[in-house]
């Protein structure tokens, strides 16, 4: 079988040959920008949004990639076609775009650096490994650590510097397999987790953590709109664990589960009704017909028995 | 002529073959540490102590690097061993280790990765593109970005998460060619830069930040047992902007710099004596000493004229 | 004349029986929750309410109370009912649940405890008590002391640890007989009372300190809805002193009180009106129609003269 | 058998009489203070302290106990000697005085209470549940919650409002039966545990959090003191778990342990050495020696085998 | 040419006899608050607002002026009145109000003062200096800085201590004629410049700071109102530098300006439209409106070929 | 009898010739700086460190008085010679020195001004007004305002921005004649009061909040040394209520009044001996004589009966 191929700085080549310089800035200081999007049946779910984003964190720490979000946009959906033969019945991929503000000058000053690492290529979403805490739902852990405020770093600007986050997962590693680490932000609210924002049902309305706070993903907007449409009100809001845990219902969005039930938090049962809850549910079934397949058959097709 | 040789990943390779798979967690998260030591005349400074802060940070960050310290060590001697054929009269070199906690498995979880990838290579010191600076001091600004606060990362962990420091020193770089960012943590009292710890005299009296909220330098830790012995009373505690710009003197410590003049925080001079001031210039005397190299020499020789 | 009855782990017992042994982690560490609901006319309002935001209380620390929401609304109503032949003419009750998470273990852990303590108990209103300071309306002072953050404690949890809220009591009481205080949250925005909430109105509109930073009563919550039914918009911000003492108009909402007027912040007048200004007096009458008790003339009643 | 006797409000009565009635602001509010000591071998040590520290509690929040600081050391030495026969051979006791503000009024406001409710009392300590803890050392976990900060309540006054510390011990309970909660403060520094102080050795040095975020205890004061003998140096600081992972050793202080040695931090072991480290062994035997009693045998004579 | 004329405690006099004594409190301690109106063709726009604000002002720090807004509106409608002659074609004025505590007492206390010192005068515009940046857009900087917070001084409360403003001006003087300083509040979120409201435009949607950490300017309300009118949204939020460097427009409102487009924040240019950008222009065409007056052309006049 | 004269952009005049013209932003932005010495018997005591520290104000908000800091001292003694003969017996003067950064240019922009305004005056000393206070002792009051955190101002600089200091001592004005405002900071730790410094004596140990978050006074540093000479332990430390009221002892240090015994704090009495107790009395004797002047004699002299 042959390799995927991946887009690296002009060219296509197999992914065994994107090779990284180790005195590549995105890789010695964090110092790059990625965006990722999702196929549903093979298709491309928001590219042009996702590259929009993208564009806004190359923006915000003045790093210029040296082509346009519309040929970012095309070479993008150039890797996917690339890949798609690749792709496993009932299989979907992420699509990463990279930039990295390039190589460190040797005898050169901390500053300075060639021209950007450009990155596109695609991943096999974890479907498989995720179907049981998507169907058993997940559950949320408070670690002791806090997010990293925006007066530091702004949550918006999606960068190779994600320890913050790989640490809060550390800490709940040993919770099980369905842990996942939720983060208070330095003001003990309810922010996100690494690489998913959070949702909760209260008496029929919808809240999530501020946009401020976190890195408000396109899923999360896509619910957010879904919700609009269905009539279901939706607050964005400062949040406490006492409100995850005293909610009706709770999920977790994400680009790869798009909807992900969660079934507890800090060991404490969300709501009473079996999972998904009604309003999950109903934002499964919509979010669905929005990227017109149905994710969540996806999932649980993996489950033994099913 | 032929290339630096790095070790990566159990072998001596030429520094072009020393390439990071795309996938790498110490590339797409900053899930890696590292640490940085410097020869003087070819030989290693306190690779000891340096080595012993490289395994704190595993520890912290909980990835296990797959050796021991006493083999990292005489892998790192190793490095400079080959390479010190490379080095051109006068100068010298920064001994590099990085370890990431490996590669990101496809289909897998976020929390998974292969083994840890290991790199320790060498890099000439910037000596002449300083020379000028390390001549006329360094300008300190004061950027708008504040430093990580440790509630969200140690600032004792040597990570590949360096956005922070990297956004304050592009906010400055406006300012001139002697330009240095120095942040101040989220309480307003004067922090660090990036790879630097700052000292100020006041009254005879060294004064460095507490290091709860710095990367405690072994170029800094240095500075404070020179200082003892030279009978210069030295106090960490909380500084302000207001502090550096009345002081007597400042300068600022790094591996590459051991000690650098500073002439200015914010647009106003500091002190009034030509730089460097006395005690700074003591302070240099004892560390050339120490390392048994006239550093200062080493820069300034690139000075034209000189 | 026989003793009022309270309901003690079980029983039914005189209130003079109902006696904590000194172990109890309700006493020694505050480690207990408690709601009251309050009657008019001998009716208990909003029952299901408050025993809903007990369990919710319980839920968030974790302790089991040893029955149903149901069973303890019933719990309730009986101990209503055996003691309404104690009520004096024109009085009315406070329904207190309290539930402890039992002793201590002599020779155990910290953590090792006996079953809950369940207590439910009904305690005469202070109408005549605070007849005047309902009439002449309150006197809020902000003390120096400030609210616990919700990062260290939900202010929703209604919890035995009030001492914050005791201390910030005392700072005021020299102020007069009507001086009740207002704490500000650490961020130095306007709380929350001992038992009450408060409330603004400018231009028109009801201003309410947000809810994650108080605990929400249900008196607060009835204004609100009130508020809605009658056309006054209301909106949960942050408050400032500045706000409270340049408002038109003020009040406090508590069980006991529903609702009081403020007369004066920190000294300086609220508004030009006699008291209560006309939103208070229509959201007083609408209160009333809504509890179907003049509870106003049940204050007032006690003053002399009337 | 017959029972320990306690004091309860001027009277020596058997611990089951002790009963406190449920208006008791001590249970309702939370609104009291204590103190504890315990014996070794029988005897009282540092009571003098103990109690003057309980009177400095009691004037920061306005309590007046009714009896001076001597009537109350005699009423607690009295308490023991009656109890001295119902000790087991080899155990020993904790003495408790416990001061409330009184009963809440029925028809009065919040702030009124009657005389204050006085209680002393001894219980035998958990020696032999401590045993095994005691022995294999202790596994601190940080927990999510943070300690409450001075601005609302001083951590110097030892009340019964313990809740934030229960919480912080719930959250760490299913990490095993050594797991102990060591909180941050809101700054992100560790703090203390539920009626615990803290202690790391790091490079012969000893480190402990500074007083005005913790209990500063009597047992610290004690060890503070024996390593100022001892030629230990002792600095107050600001620590990170970044700290207490790194360190060579960790123990911590409180009236029943005396010391007993931490063995990890978050999962991670300190130090190499069997536990106790040479340091913390050096003060454990000095702390025998002050209050001259081997407390470290009297933990271990209950292991199995011992 | 005669002098304008301004009123001085009771008389109208001309501007060079209003002297302030040195022991007025309003110059030693900054004891004093003000508020300036303006007028657009000689007619003074909302002098009831401002007025309005300016004795909220005095509430809130307890200085009586010692007359009714009604009074003091008729004196500032009298000065103007008495300098329109020496306005010049196409000019206007600053009308303002400034009250102090009166003068500190010699051989008394600190908080001994004379009656009040009223000033009310009239300073032409400066339309002339302004019309570059107000052709060209603002460029905004982010300084160090951060504004001081509610808990310390009201932002809503206009007093004389601006110093906090004035610093945040002088770090981004080099930064060229067209700089202004935007502060961040300790938060991190953007907040004010020295007498300016900022506005965002994204995605057709008005967004400004919260007026809780802001003096929120009558101008400010002025654009809140006209956007209702027109149907734009219009959102009062947290907002990061990231927001404002990735917005599609930006402007700043003040009494003076009214609506100035600016053109980029720390350096990087907003939206991709010439200034001002569709909806600022909107704006201020419907301000003109609002106020009878082209106040762009009035700066634009100034340009060269204009 | 003539007036006293005072030194005023170059002149020395009557102090009634001593008047600034309202646009001066000394007057309008508080936008400038101060110091202030005092005589003892008509001699100006340590003149030279007050001078050096109005010149490091002067620094950090960059303002050019126009004249060396030995010119400044020269007008300084100049003023004082020629009030001495306006000296009543037994009284002193305060020396002020006032820079601002001179007048707003009408017509100009916000950061233009005219040279500096520099004023050099002597006020009698309230020797009479404060005898009882400093007699009976000062009641120390902490109000609900926080300081001004150094991050937005630095304390050291010491402006006409006293607006939040003002407030402070309003809000405990009611408490009576003793009563002086000690502010906390944004922390909750005690800070300092209008122009004063705060200091605990505990078990015969010196305590004074840390320079960081106050003006550091030069009477408190006269303290430090002077306790340095007796062998009294001083510790400059972040301080609670809870220690005040706590103390031994306790007083605060101002230019006037030097070394003045505080009695209470929050209304709890300070230590059991009468006032000044034993360690400020020593102090008190050692500061007249550093000075070579009775200025407690000076005070009490104007106590009725003495």
């Amino acid at each position: 079988m042959t390799e995927r191929i991946a887009y690296f700085n002009g060219s296509y080549v197999p992914e065994s040959e994107v090779l990284i310089p180790f005195r590549d800035r995105g890789f010695v200081l964090g110092d790059a920008v990625f965006d990722t999007a999702r196929t549903f049946g093979g298709k491309i779910f928001k590219l042009g949004e996702h590259i929009e984003r993208l564009y806004r964190s190359l923006k915000a720490i003045d790093i210029d990639p040296g082509m346009t979000p519309q040929e970012m946009q095309k070479i993008s959906e150039e890797v996917v076609r690339r890949n798609l033969s690749h792709l496993e019945e009932g299989d979907d991929y992420w699509i990463f775009q990279r930039i990295t503000r390039g190589q460190n000058v040797v005898g050169g000053e901390l500053w300075q650096s060639s021209g950007p690492t450009v990155i596109v290529e695609c991943t096999p979403l974890p479907i498989k490994t995720r179907a049981k805490v998507f169907h058993e739902g997940i559950d949320m852990h408070v670690p002791s650590i806090r997010r990293i405020p925006p007066e530091c770093l702004s949550p918006s600007v999606k960068s190779h510097n994600y320890l913050n986050l790989v640490l809060a997962d550390l800490e709940v590693r040993d919770k099980g397999p369905n842990a996942w680490a939720i983060l208070l932000d330095t003001r003990g609210f309810l922010c996100e987790g690494i690489g998913c924002n959070l949702f909760l049902v209260r008496n029929g309305c919808l809240l999530t953590p501020r946009s401020q706070y976190v890195l408000a993903g396109v899923s999360r907007q896509t619910v957010i709109e879904l919700a609009e449409k269905l009539g279901i009100p939706i607050i964005e809001d400062d949040l406490l664990p006492y409100d995850a845990l005293n909610a009706d219902e709770a999920f977790i969005t994400s680009t790869s589960f798009c909807i992900c039930p969660a079934r507890s938090c800090n060991g404490k049962t969300i709501g009473d009704s079996p999972l998904p809850g009604p309003i999950t549910s109903k934002l499964q079934q919509a979010f669905a017909e929005e990227v017109e397949y149905d994710f969540v058959e996806q999932y649980l097709r993996y489950l033994s028995g099913k």
